[in-house]
């Protein structure tokens, strides 16, 4: 991956392990188009590919994280659902054009939920729609004190679909159905007292939160954290005595390699980890 | 369904799309009878079929919510369980008359959890036993500050069993099995720490806070926030990438009926939608 | 049970219902060797069929509760699996000699996870790795001010996988993620704010808090506590609907037997049942 990338709506930014994504539509504060989608997935796939990338920083620019969706993007797939019959995807049910779009947010929120790298969101202004759902996979959620949340779906007479399983993981089912039910208006603050976010901080002070949030990642290696996110996923819906021995095979894999070894070595020399000094 | 209706342990009242369903028996503080439980069983259902009602306000008479089972109507169970022999029940397992009248509870509480109505409860004084299982299945639950939280069964040699699916739901797993296993008092600050309830409102504000909920519910279109609810029942048991058609699927029916359209519409013209008018 | 047993890396007494169990390598901040998983799982058993004893605490010697597991223990370990072909465990599943301990580790945490009797943890001072995991498990988890959490695996290379499981559970599946993934420092008062514990106290109220703990346990009937926690645990992967006649079946159980009678007549006759006078 070169650090110049062709994107539009979307800029992508490479310092050392850690890559800049910024939603880069200002004047729509950053409104999700099919585009900005698709922009993301590729991005994403690329830096996961890249090998050098461990840490996705997920941000908006102009002062706005993301107002949702595209309406324009939407008014125009509603025209060609209109016109065009259903389209079997890839699992053979037949979608239409708005079905269509909207798989492709979910498939863009399932990603980045999935994604072996650590992902941090930088949350200012307008968090809506899509862009509280993209909040909600990231693994760590810095708000600034500007940042004001929104669910606008149901008000207007649309269902905030792709994102509700990411509500639901994020929030638990009790408090991610109020928000649906209310029209979800949240501040910082509130957003912080029901762990929408983690952390919330003064514009001036975000950019030392986020810079104290990478120094904490780049201390855990890279192989262990994709690991122990994608063991948590299976963990949310399992049994715990039903992966024992699953956990146990991954704990070996890992204390027997490559990182493992270097982190024990490193521990008995005390010295750093070769990928805690990057 | 007309406003006055022949119901002795409730009281239910509709102004406009709300409709008010009070626990009446306030010299026992609501303990909730098996009368009371077929009641308000019969009231959701004629409610969820009056095509006019969007919003459901369950509270309770005389300064409290609800102290729990009725103890008359649960040793009467007792003795028709020791004379009378189990009977088969709809899925064929035979039930006890204790086993079938807590069993009558468990689906009354399960009605409430699944309606597409919007749920909100008005707690105060006592919420106990399966009061307090009835405040966890609310969209939104407000407290007044007199509210006093209390799970009893494990003290009295009981087990607080339909209204467990419902505190994992609410509490998550860890702080429900705290509560049952200390006996559960908790003050309403207490509730609104572990999310119990959404918020805690002085007597004298208490109406008024009702009343901001319910014309945040109002704002949104019923049909979505069935949608919505029932997505997110879902998506508390399912991989997020195991819903993206379904998810999909919802959003365009949603975007492409009537709710959508006039959403859309109204966002265009600047004006409140149909719904929001009411 | 008699009062005194021949374990070496934990103490174990009863005190009536109560028995504490103290890990007690205070040298090593009560490091969990293999030897103290074994010891761990044999005094739970053993307490378990005891029948006197209804409820477990676990603490730490010295000032720590434990800083995780046994580095020599781990080294050892690790020897044997470069010496010796994997072997088959219960499963069938071929298990090196690190995947071996690490299971054991995790049989633990599922045993005291699942253990009927009720279970309380007092945190101060080191909470790492594995004795964070026993800390999520406890039905009650009471903090020092002096605690300090940690989840140090990934940064040494190393997944915290037995201890992923009850993370999320006790954490929900976010804040689990975010702690692994940016190596989970929390000072007592983060714990709580995230549920890892449920109450702080300065070290000269730790045991007048462990005491009123332990009076709100015993006021619950033990068989009541223990059927509730197996309910639970089922709950939080159940939609609540499946389970409604499980539960009516486990409240007629217990309405009509033993505890469940003690329990009525003691309170007709206004007076302490029989659990609570002890």
């Amino acid at each position: 991956m070169t650090g110049a990338m062709n994107y539009e709506a979307i800029q992508v930014e490479k310092t050392g392990a850690v890559a800049h994504i910024t939603l880069n539509r200002p004047a729509l504060r950053n409104a999700m188009s099919l585009q900005m989608v698709a922009e993301l997935r590729g991005a994403l796939a690329a830096l996961e590919v890249d090998g050098s990338v461990r840490v996705v920083v997920l941000r908006g620019a102009g002062g706005h994280f993301c107002a949702g969706a595209d309406l324009q993007d939407m008014a125009a797939a509603r025209m060609r659902a209109r016109q065009n019959a259903p389209e079997p995807s890839e699992t053979g049910v037949a979608l239409d054009a708005v079905a269509q779009a909207n798989a492709q947010f979910g498939a863009l929120c399932v990603a980045y939920a999935k994604t072996p790298l650590a992902l941090v969101v930088v949350l200012e202004g307008s968090v809506m729609g899509g862009g509280l759902g993209l909040a909600c996979v990231a693994d760590v959620a810095l708000a600034c004190e500007s940042a004001a949340f929104r669910l606008p779906e149901t008000a207007l007479g649309l269902v905030p679909a792709q994102i509700a399983p990411f509500l639901v993981e994020r929030l638990g089912y009790s408090q991610a159905k109020r928000l649906a039910v209310t029209g979800g208006r949240l501040s910082a603050a509130n957003a912080l007292a029901i762990g929408l976010v983690h952390a919330v901080h003064a514009p001036e002070q975000i950019d030392a939160a986020l810079a104290a949030v990478l120094m904490d990642i780049q201390a855990c290696a890279p192989g262990a954290v994709a690991a122990t996110k994608a063991l948590m996923a299976k963990a949310r819906l399992s049994e715990p005595a039903s992966l024992v021995q699953e956990a146990a095979l991954i704990f070996s894999r890992a204390a027997q390699g490559t990182e493992g070894l270097e982190g024990s070595t490193a521990f008995l020399q005390k010295r750093k980890p070769s990928w805690a000094s990057q």
